[in-house]
């Protein structure tokens, strides 16, 4: 049986996966595709940094050329991570005839488009399954199972860790802080974790998946990004009593002609299926014309998880060598599509506001909302020990523009402070 | 622009379904494809009956030949359901060098070794995404994205009109009968609910899932099948007491080197995924050594939603015409396994009896219980009206074996009667 040799760059946590799988699941590869599957040359940072994992008669090199000068190696890994250099690198490995299998989603999102032309210049495959919400299938589950119907939207939960925090939070009532300390211990959250509860790894995510999803290609400046670092006990239960929980989400949405992305945290329905996806895990529910909803759950990262996203590129881009049929794009749908407009984007909202506890103030807040032809649908008033009240506010249907409206005539009164702006997702 | 002209063989709700996505989404798969897609001729059993469907100029005949002989028309859909004729006229169709794709499980359950061989020598490809789950791509799924993992178990909700009417049982507390009369006012069962409601439709639906997962070919003689008809409503309330919900699933395991696969009602914990499935939605849970827990949730049935699985392998045969690949298996796994041995396949279990209301009833099953070395962990006791008393336990973890054992013991005593016996889901 033939053998076809891999080169990695990279041997963190899903180098080390990828590594294993390799070893370990020879057998099923080679009755699915005919090949056999063997890592020849692993690119480190540094040779002696002891690891974890036995590389037995693997050459491991600090030299990129290892794998570049070397034409028995057809298919490269990259899991170092990053943009630079790993933009650079993967650049060179597809100018030299190498097929491109990549979880880098940071780089993706940034620079997708531009590896991929060079990619089919040189008639070279580049798959990237694992840079959106690790051991989930969802990159090629759209190319594949969404390529006739059309996609209204796309929208979900692609951030481990910050679905860790807020389940924290949920379950068991701790402050933001103490469960981002409890996910730091557990190895949830990186010592700064700024990336992801900042909404900016969910962003990247969603950019693939618009890519994907819409044939568009949106940037970092199109989206409004959220995080959770803002997110109160107090919003968690009472979102909780009016039958939601907070959820980080990342939607991305088909308006008219139009397409709106955004990441922030929503108020999602209990007994919604998003609702129940805790702790690490991640879900995206893909909505289209003619099969509805649908939605893909499984863990959004860890070494065998994506590890696993990985090799299944592997397994395609060895098929395809097979059939000598690669140099097509993953993504093969491309479409011109603009951002909708902010009239056009509606959603209930859920606000909470601070404000002091004073005849008139309420009366304020209800006038605002009657001005910009906005209503809600219900209120909660709650005294704080500082003589200011808490007000708490589901809304019906607003615009964007409406929100904006409404942040500055809040601003204006100078008395009322917005602590909390959220879409909420409507029960069912 | 080339155009790839169809044959559709019945045109009831998924044969509409697909003519309509074939109309309506020409943009997007010409996008993706670079190919027209074009429906040219329609077979139907009767010319004359009414349809909701305008067919334009499109042929509608009675007579087979006019898609057989006519060499333009490449790929064949057949939907008119029902083993035979459809074996006999998809065989005649691959002979004649055309594609098929199918939404028939029956068929595929029951001939799809075969079938898939004359595809071969055919250098045809044979696709049936649709014959699962309707709405969700989870055959396609398994083989591209569980290429190299080891799948442990795939189970999940796979027939929508049994979830429906165990979620009105759930949620309304009705009973089966009433339960199962709104299904079918709704449409959601048929008159003669059999096929569904006795789990058999599930089980053709485990044997496909099983030979894509496993690689093995797995027959209705194999499997146990227990459908919903003699779940009690007092079940479905004392099941919610315990924290769990009364679902109908196929479960599919490797067990050491075998494989056991069975459809009967499960105790699902209320915060497990499967049990947020509810009315007529499907759902395929998914674990692999590797990627862990996976879950793929859609619409089990529907017009448009089994249309859009149709749709995608129409869109994969026509890549594979473009790319000259067609005539490779969709399932190209290929593995020899045998069925587990009953000692191995262990369950904590469910079980109600009904016993004289006497003393003495229940020592008899502790000593039962205890001379085949199972335990309990929850007992709780019932004085029926009528003198008897219901008893309802959860067991520890039990073989199948022992299960066996247990039922003939009890049958032994003449007084007490086993009213069920439903597996139970470990809580999370």
């Amino acid at each position: 049986m033939n053998t076809i040799k891999i080169g990695l760059i990279g041997l963190g946590t899903v180098g080390t996966g990828v590594l294993q799988m390799v070893m370990n699941n020879q057998d099923k590869v080679s009755n699915i595709t005919g090949q056999n599957l063997s890592v020849k040359t692993i690119v480190v940072h540094d040779v002696n940094k002891p690891r974890d994992v036995d590389t037995g008669d693997i050459t491991v090199t600090e030299d990129l050329n290892a794998i570049i000068d070397d034409p028995e190696i057809k298919i490269v890994v990259e899991v170092m991570g990053g943009v630079h250099p790993a933009k650079e690198i993967i650049a060179k490995v597809l100018n030299a005839k190498k097929h491109v299998v990549t979880a880098n989603k940071d780089l993706i999102a940034s620079a997708g488009e531009e590896l991929a032309a060079i990619a089919r210049e040189n008639h070279c495959d580049l798959m990237y399954e694992a840079s959106v919400a690790g051991g989930i299938p969802i990159l090629r589950t759209i190319v594949n199972s969404f390529s006739a119907d059309n996609i209204i939207e796309v929208k979900g939960i692609v951030n481990g860790t910050t679905n860790y925090i807020l389940t924290q939070m949920q379950q068991h009532h701790w402050k933001y802080a103490d469960a981002l300390k409890k996910a730091q211990e557990l190895g949830f959250a990186e010592s700064d974790p700024t990336n992801d509860v900042a909404g900016i790894d969910a962003a990247y995510k969603m950019i693939i998946l618009s890519q994907f999803s819409f044939g568009t290609h949106i940037t970092m400046d199109d989206m409004a990004v959220e995080g959770i670092q803002n997110i109160q006990l107090s919003d968690v239960k009472q979102a909780a009593a009016f039958g939601y929980t907070i959820k980080l989400l990342g939607i991305a949405r088909r308006i008219n002609g139009g397409v709106f992305a955004e990441v922030g945290p929503v108020l999602v329905p209990l007994d919604h299926p998003l609702a129940t996806i805790n702790n690490e895990n991640n879900a995206v529910m893909v909505t289209g014309q003619a099969v509805g909803d649908t939605l893909f759950y499984g863990p959004g990262a860890g070494g065998l998880p994506t590890a696993n996203s990985v090799l299944s590129d592997i397994v395609s881009v060895t098929k395809n060598i097979v059939l000598k049929t690669t140099g097509n794009s993953f993504n093969n749908f491309q479409d011109q599509v603009s951002s909708a407009a902010a009239s056009e984007v509606v959603y209930p909202y859920y606000l909470a506001l601070k404000m002091p506890d004073v005849p008139g103030e309420m009366l304020k807040v209800t006038k605002i909302m009657t001005d910009i032809k906005a209503s809600f649908s219900q209120i909660i008033q709650t005294k704080n020990p500082d003589q200011t009240a808490r007000v708490v506010i589901i809304t019906h249907d607003m615009s964007k523009e409406q929100l904006a409206q409404l942040t500055e005539r809040l601003r204006q009164t100078q008395t009322i402070e917005l602590l909390a702006a959220y879409k909420v997702m409507d029960k069912g």
